[in-house]
């Protein structure tokens, strides 16, 4: 693995001590598990937002979804292994600079430490905190699609 | 939700609260909601497998991926949607009795159990322990996919 690849997985605390190639038989593997990891965060992302908007928001609810995006977005970065740039089924949205730009790198702690701080505020329980936290959450997420994933 | 779903929905530790409609927009990301999980489940399982097969199995690697098909196990239940029964990219494999025979919350309550015992056998350390409940939940795998899922 190169730099910003180990990087990439030290950021979403993956095990480095295993070369990433070895838990996917196939590129197209990688590929599915990342994007696996990122429809699970995407869809309780869009479900925190649903309750966010709610006359009554449903904490247990809120609390459960950034449970599960603090749990899924460690897992994305091991996946981005060589030969998985292409390919996939629905195919890789994946720009080509995410395999060599380190960047990336920032991108990726910065979003975990939004989603940590969005679980935290989740279980502090403080809607205000967690409508804050969520919109600085959704801004790591995109500042990343922004500038590594295709439209 | 009728009565095979809601339990489906709770063997899968899902909320009961909230019709599991509402939480996806369209039944494509319903389906690829259960893919993603299915799909990280299956990759960690593999993983397992790999590292019970190694000359020198990495224990910390077994709990992490015991750890993630604990939690991903517990997801896919609620996305069994009417509306969800064909389509998706890639399609989904789900038979048709998936959405209507009542053995499917036996296989999932026990698919779960299995799990779970899986993940305690991991953190025990044991290897012996963990091979013996790594086969057993590989059934309980089985049993689903044999009956319910599409080559």
């Amino acid at each position: 693995m190169n730099k910003t690849l180990l990087s990439l997985c030290a950021a979403a605390g993956c095990l480095a001590a295993v070369p990433a190639q070895a838990q996917f038989a196939k590129p197209e593997d990688a590929i599915r598990y990342r994007q696996s990891a990122y429809v699970l965060m995407g869809n309780h992302m869009a479900r925190i937002n649903t309750q966010l908007r709610a006359d009554k928001p449903d904490l247990a609810a809120i609390q459960r979804s950034a449970g599960i995006i603090d749990f899924a977005s460690q897992l994305p970065g091991e996946a981005y292994i060589p030969g998985s740039e292409t390919g996939g089924t629905p195919p890789t949205r994946a720009r080509p600079e995410i395999f060599r730009d380190p960047q990336v790198r920032e991108l990726g702690a910065r979003m975990r430490e939004e989603v940590v701080k969005l679980n935290a505020a989740a279980r502090g329980g403080d809607l205000a905190a967690i409508r804050a936290q969520f919109g600085e959450t959704g801004k790591s997420c995109k500042a990343c699609h922004d500038k590594f994933r295709r439209d």
